[in-house]
Parts: C-alpha cells; sequence; structure tokens
C-alpha cells in the first residue's frame, strides 16, 4: 500500500479493510504526484484531496495532518522494515522475493519512489537522504568485512533494478515467470554483495 | 550525450563540438521533459526550443523536424549500440563500465530514461516497445541457452538499478569508488545472466 507506482492490481477490489487501504494509497499517492511538481508549501490538504478524489477530513482522519502526510511520502523507514526482515544468509532471497511480491500483488514497490525523486530542490534531497539513511546505511550495518557501504548499495541497486524492470519497463519474460523461479536466478546476484 | 538524465558534469563546458553537443543534449532534454507532461501533439517546436534556451531554427538544423527529434527521444537503438559493443563473454563488464561512464563524464545513462517513462498513455508503450525490441531482445538475440528472454531482462534490470543508486539515490560510496572497481564487483553480475 505504501510506495505506489505502478498501476494497481485486480486484487485491490475488496471489503472495508482493503477500501481503507485502497483510499489512503490512493491519498498517498495523490500527495506524491503534487510534491513531484509543486514546492511544498504550495500545496494544500484541498489539492492533495480533489487529486485523490476524497475530502481533506479522511485525509486528516488518516494521517493527522499535512506535515505527517508529506513526511509519510517522504519516509522509507515503514517499507525498509518489511524489505530488511530476514536473517542475513536468507536476506538476497527475502529482498527479491518481497519485491516481486510487492509489485505482483499490490502494483507497489518497496523502494522505486527513489527513481522519481527530483534531481534538484528539497523535495528530491530529502528522499535521497532518507533513503540513505532508511535504506542502505540501514543494510550496511548488518554487514561484515571490507566496504559494507559499497556493497549495500550495489545489493540495493540490484532490486531497484528489478523493480523498474518489472513494473515501469514492464519486462514480459519477467511479470510471465514464477517468483520464486526469479527469486532462484536473481537472490544469489543480490546475496553475493551481501556475504561475498 | 544522448539519454541524459543527470546533471551534467563539469566536464560538458569546451570548445564547439562540445557546445553543439551541450546544445543537442539540452533540447533532448527540453523535449523529454514535455513529452512526459503533455500530448505529443500539444507540444510545438516554439515550447521546446523556449524551454532549452535556443531558437526554433537551431532544432531543425540539429534534428530535421518535430517527428524526428521526438522518434529521436524516444529511441534507444544509438545508445544500445554503444552498450553492446563488446564481445559475450566481455559484455558483461562493458555494460558496467559503459554505464558508469556515460553517467560519470556525461551525465547521463543509456537506459535509464525508461525509468520515467509514463505508466499511463501513448509515449509511455512507444517508449517501453522501444526499450523491449531495441534493448532487452537485442540482447536476448545475442544469448544462447533456456530463457534467452527472461536472462536478459534481468541483465538489464541489474543495469538499470546501477544507473538508478548512481544517478538519482546517488550513493555516496557509488560515487566515490574507481569506475574499475566496479566493474569487478558488478560486472559477474551482470555476466551470470549473459553466460551462466
Amino acid at each position: 500500500m505504501r510506495a505506489v507506482s505502478t498501476p494497481p492490481t485486480a486484487s485491490d477490489a475488496a471489503p472495508a479493510r482493503r477500501d481503507a487501504e485502497a483510499t489512503k494509497a490512493a491519498i498517498l499517492r495523490s500527495a506524491r504526484y503534487l510534491l513531484a511538481r509543486h514546492a511544498h508549501t504550495d500545496i494544500t490538504l484541498k489539492d492533495v484531496a480533489e487529486r485523490a478524489g476524497v475530502s481533506p477530513p479522511l485525509i486528516l482522519k488518516y494521517f493527522g495532518n499535512k506535515d505527517a502526510l508529506f513526511a509519510r511520502v517522504m519516509s522509507f523507514e515503514a517499507d525498509a522494515e518489511a524489505l530488511l526482515d530476514a536473517p542475513l544468509p536468507e536476506l538476497g532471497r527475502h529482498m527479491v522475493r518481497h519485491v516481486l511480491e510487492s509489485q505482483s500483488e499490490r502494483g507497489a514497490d518497496p523502494l522505486l519512489r527513489i527513481a522519481f525523486a527530483p534531481l534538484h530542490g528539497e523535495q528530491g534531497d530529502i528522499l535521497r537522504a532518507n533513503f540513505r539513511t532508511q535504506v542502505t546505511e540501514l543494510l550496511a550495518d548488518r554487514l561484515t568485512g571490507p566496504d559494507t557501504g559499497l556493497r549495500a548499495e550495489l545489493a540495493v541497486g540490484t532490486l531497484l533494478g528489478l523493480g523498474v524492470m518489472y513494473g515501469i519497463a514492464r519486462g514480459p519474460h519477467l511479470r510471465a515467470s514464477a517468483i520464486e523461479d526469479i527469486v532462484d536466478r536473481y537472490g544469489p546476484l543480490v546475496q553475493a554483495q551481501l556475504t561475498p
């Protein structure tokens, strides 16, 4: 439900909890869209609500206030927690599986928002800084041996590329493959950076 | 000079040929920016020229006409030619080096435009179709053994991720490393898909 950047799949439609998640996702998508095009201070809750097709009070109900909503859009914390939730020897395969399941089941990707970070301006810088401290440095801290920072960046790079290929380039072979087949092929590439 | 998607580096400034290349790059950047936000038919040469800070006749001089300019923006052909220009046993290392040199020397990336392909609408579809036929299928045709299509997509995926990490997330460890060090580390991951 976080980091939605590819079209949602059919599995989005269903009961009340799902509806709430879909609404939250629409609000986050709207905030992300506007933040990619306007300065933070120029965006109102009403703008976000209009684009998401909801009422401003609903945004307050789900996210508290505008700053909390924008902080949520800018943060990778919750995504990184799920992404990194495996023992180190299994982490490469887990991360590949997590990216593919997020993409195929929710049309989301835990990391891919960084690919849309504006190259200039404060928003891109905040996003990049968050990505660094909340994803790559967090992963680097779990590694041992030399060059942990570089190895973490390369491992995360492989995952970003998988997300781009699946969700944006939409590689037909990748999308037609069983997730576990890709985990078998791609997991070792990621793991090679984690435990060389 | 093609596929500029990250800020140019100091090496951009210099004599006449470089100036022409820089101007062409600015025109392509401008066209790409506008195409990501407006329908093809709504964009005029004047719009592209204004954003690039050049005159419309200069665009005609360099690119012929609007359709030729937009086709150039949408095509990966010239980029793929340089990217794939190595014998298969060396190709993984060559492609990693080519991505890193393009990024570090020209602030460009041969493939990364696909990461900004709009998810909806004709322009994104054309870009994705071109990427498939001009990059991944071209690479797949050079591979032997089973699952050449999937292996090509995964190999290209690793390169896309390297480009995102270098040019957009701007991983500080990656950017501080010697290119040949990254070629040594990352080349084998790419090669593992090409000649498993």
